[in-house]
Order: C-alpha cells, then structure tokens, then sequence
C-alpha cells in the first residue's frame, strides 16, 4: 500500500484528482501484494438457496422463482450472464439449498444470435431443499451451517485451481432480504425497521409482516452469537461468507453485491475481522440495509445506481472501476514540469 | 423511448430493478431511434485552451502546463489515454487556444511496454494563443467565439466520416475552471461563491482572488446574453458548446466529463435547449458549481468517484455503464414464470 501510495503521488495529475480510483488502487495493491496487480482471471461465484420463513410469504413471488431464476443463470438469459458475459469473468452457479431437485444437467439452450455464448458451471452442492422457518425454530442446524460455510471455501478453493484473481459474490434466493436484514440487525444492532427494505418490491402490509417476522426471530434466538448464521442465515449466505473466508486467505479481492452478500459479509467478519480487508463494495443498494452495513464494516461503495436485484451484477458493474484504478496506476507517464 | 420502456418491463427481473441503468437505456433508445442501439464507434474529443484570467494566478499551476499535458495526451502516458484505450475509444486531442506553438508532428515516444498504443489524431485549429483576461475586457471577440464552436462542430463531423456512435468530451486548460465557473454563475443564477471551487487545488487566498476576479468580470460584462461565451468563456468550452449542438443534431449521444464540459454544455443550452435530451452525465466531480449545473439542465450523473481531474476521465469511466444498459436490455431474456 505505501509503494502504491508513493507511486500515486509520482503521476501526471494532481494528487488526489483520481479520487476513489486512488483508494481503490491502494487498497489493491495492499490487498495482493503487489502495486502491478492486475485480475486477468475473475469469476462470478452465485449462490442460490431456499427459505422457510418464505412460509409466511414475505416475497411478492413464490419460492418457486428461486428454481427458475437458477434455470435462466444456466440458460444465459439473465442479467448476470449479460454482465458477466461484458466484463469477462466465469459464472459459476451453486446450489447451496434450493428448494427444488435439478437435473444432473439443466437444459441448455441454444444462446439467443449475436451473444457470445460461455457456459455456465452449475455445482450442485444442496445442503437441505431450503432453510426452516426461522420463527418457529433455527433455521438450520450447527452441522448445516458448517457445511455452509464449507461449500464457500470449497468452491474458490477450486476455482483458485483454474487460476483466479478476483471474485464476484452474487446470490439468488426468494424472500432472502429477510434473514439479511435479520442478520444485519443482530450484528450491528441496529433496529429491524432500519435494516428491513422492500426487496423485490412489497406491499405495506407485507413489508409489516416481514418486519415483525423479524422481530420475532431475534426474540425467539437472540442473536448475535456463534451461532448467528445457524439461527437466522440462509444457506447461500452461509456459502458467501465462506468464499470470503477462504478468498481473504488466500489474498484474492472479493467485490460485493448488495444486502444479502453483505450479509454473508458481516457473518464472516463476525468470524475473522481482517477480512474486510480484502473486501470491495460493488455498490451502495436501495435496500436500507445495506448502507447501514457498509458503515459498519467501513465499506466505500463504488456505485450507487439504485440497484435491487441482486445475483451479483452491483458487483460485476463495479469490475471497469477495479479496471480503471489499476490502469491508471500502472500505465500513466511520471510527472515532470519543467 | 416507448418501445425500450415496454421492453424492460419483459425481461426476467423484478420490474425498475436494474435502477439507473433501466433509465439509462430507455434514453439512450430515444437518442439514438434504436432500442438496440450499440455503442460501437466511440471518440474522446479532448479540447484544449489558455486563459488570460491566468495573469492574477488562479491555479497551482502555470499556463505553461496546459501545453505539457497536450503533449502528454499525444505521447500517450496521461489518465484520459489509459482510460480511452481501456474504453476502446479513439482520442482526438485539439488545440482550440493554447499559448504554445506546437511543431506540427509532436514528439512521439515509444509507448511503455505491455501498453498498446493507440495513436492519438492531434488537430491544431489554434483561434488565438489563449483568451484575453476576461476581467480587463472580453475573453474573445465574437468572431472568435463563433469559430469555437464551429470548430467543435466540424471536429464532430469529421469525425462521424470515420463512424461515431458515441462522444466522450474532454478538456484540457490550466485555470478553466474560473471561466466555467463564471459562465455557470451566469446562466444558474446562483452565488459565485456557491459554484467555485478550488481547481487543481488552490489555496485560501487564491481562492478569494478567484471569487473576486468571477464577481469582477460578471459586474463588467452583465452576462447571461448571446455573448456568454465571447464575454467569459473560453476556447475550449466553445468548442465543447459546438461538438454538443453538433453530435445532438445528429442524434449522436455525449457524455459529459466535469465541470468545464457542462459549462460548455450550459452555453450550448443557451443556443438550443433540446441538446439536453442527448447529454449523459458521466460522473459528479468535487467542484461545487458541477452538481448545481447538472441539476439546472436536469442531468442525474452516473458516477461519483471524487474526481477533479478532467481530460475526460469521468466520461470515459461511465463507458461500461452505458455498455451495460443497452447489453442487459437487449440480451436479457423475457419472464415466464408458470
């Protein structure tokens, strides 16, 4: 970070003109160890999962969506492809617990003219066909969570295999901001009416209900403890807070999405703090919550482009800036007047 | 327009999820008269000019560098040639004013090594070796402001004989922002004291002089009227004014970097109002007067990096957003949940 600092100072510009692509630039350098880092190899990692509390129907879509997005990620058709497609990167899609048994294979069809298709790679690593209903008991056990947390790790343990230098969180699971937002509660401990948005778009009664669902967990679990993630956390949460786990030890950036992955975010830094370290905030959301977590894990978001649709693409927009700041760093000319 | 807005709300998302980016590409439809308008063909149109409002020293810097960072755009080794060749853009860097006699073929280096270069087009249309200090009489005559902006018009034109889907707008001129900040004064109505900054980053006495010397020149001239940019402006920002009145009449869509590019941007409004319908804010820069401008031409800027450096940068880095709204529109796929 010093040497990217010092080279900063050295450019053809004022100091400080290139604003948050200066501190981001810094940071990358900190985060990899090197002031020429630059992430040539990068994936999407999107991890889907089911929720029991979706039995008080706290979505304006059934669980059933969950399913079908998941489908669309592997057909190429959703926006995330389109992202991920534009920015370079691999996607893979996990089945952390959804709801739904899928074919070994997942039809695949033919992609639409003129868009170049990469396929998908689809693990499906089901932990439970989705959590239990977080009001009426944990919404897993302590086994299930580790295995959570686990399928994270294994799965940038792998892909680190086929080189990786920067990861995209993404997530994909119907009636998720509510755990989220139960999560970011309990640990920053601020009230559930703050932290609770209207995720894919709900109705005043439906967003009264999910707030006191809410209220109801943490009564019921009392969170934050060790067991925060086995008590009101989601399968795909669990999975995002271990990729985080495994990809800040092994040096590699992690870019964030919204309110879920940050979620995933404050379950991991609950467990190891140094990881907001390696951690960038693709984007500041809609969701209230996720600003209110940003803080508290002293999170810059890059982007704010009123975004709340999740499945990683505030992270992948996100990719240019990431781009930009190491461009610059490395290509600009020093300065010398004179 | 209407056609794009009917679009978004079939693709496999949750309806105005996509934020910013769903406006974005229902204006960029109506711009252009395509819903699948793509961006192939860009250009950085880069204008540079002196200012004789330099003789009370309102930068940190003198003239002179105005001359040296053109050299910089042509060697290749500036922020806006790391960002334009990221972009894929082609970089046309005009001499409008600058107090400086190029030779006619710049020296030219080998570019870094592991950079591809991309040969920067240099046009040297001088109108005068910099404007006349603005607070003794007019900065220009009329007849030098009227060949401003034609030569912003036929940089446009020459340019769109090569293809052009796209203009990124850049400047370059050691203390251009106090005449940008005069004309936005001028035009918005509002305090001098509200839209001055502090540039490349002056000092507290520069910037009362600063202050003085906009509050001097709008006393003597009484702008705004068919003379705002003979008067106060300069020979960049004229030529910005004329590349804007230019691309829109060819439904060509400009993004717009800082706060020089929306005073040249203001002036062109002066002209014809509907120029506005073709202007994209690429980012919201440091200078106070930049925000109170955009919001006077009802522009909502896509980025906020904290940038003050100008060249184009911050249009530029709003490249990928653009990309982005037309490839998820087109791309995407339609919903079919049942």
């Amino acid at each position: 970070m010093t040497q990217a600092r010092e080279k900063q100072a050295t450019l053809v510009k004022p100091q400080g003109a290139l604003g948050k692509l200066e501190t981001l630039s810094i940071r990358l350098a900190g985060m990899s160890g090197k002031t020429d880092w630059f992430p040539a190899r990068r994936a999407t990692l999107l991890f889907a999962g089911d929720h029991g509390v979706m039995a008080h129907g706290v979505s304006s879509v059934p669980s059933a969506v969950t399913a079908y997005m998941v489908k669309q990620f592997l057909d190429g058709t959703a926006a995330v492809n389109s992202l991920t497609r534009q920015m370079g990167a691999r996607l893979i899609v996990v089945d952390a617990g959804v709801d739904h048994k899928f074919k070994p294979r997942p039809r695949s069809l033919v992609p639409p003219i003129g868009i170049e298709m990469q396929t998908p790679t689809f693990v499906q690593r089901k932990i439970a066909h989705g959590t239990a209903d977080f009001t009426q008991g944990t919404a897993m056990t302590t086994e299930q969570a580790d295995k959570a947390i686990q399928l994270g790790m294994d799965i940038v343990r792998d892909e680190q295999k086929r080189g990786l230098d920067l990861v995209f969180l993404g997530e994909m699971g119907i009636g998720n901001t509510t755990p989220a937002s139960a999560i970011i509660a309990a640990i920053t401990g601020m009230d559930v009416e703050a932290v609770t948005g209207r995720g894919s778009g709900i109705d005043d009664d439906t967003y009264t209900r999910k707030v006191d669902l809410i209220k109801q967990a943490l009564d019921l679990h009392q969170p934050p403890d060790d067991n925060t993630l086995a008590k009101i956390g989601g399968y795909e949460i669990g999975a995002i807070a271990g990729a985080i786990l495994y990809a800040a030890s092994q040096r590699i950036p992690v870019v964030l999405d919204g309110l879920i992955c940050t979620a995933g975010a404050l379950i991991a830094h609950q467990m190891n703090p140094d990881v907001v370290n390696y951690l960038i905030a693709g984007h500041q959301s809609v969701e209230a919550g996720h600003i209110i977590s940003l803080d508290y894990l002293r999170l810059d978001p890059l982007l704010n482009l009123e975004l709340r649709l999740g499945e990683g693409t505030g992270a992948l927009l996100a990719f240019p800036l990431i781009e930009s700041a190491m461009r610059t760093l490395n290509e600009m000319g020093k300065l010398d007047v004179g």
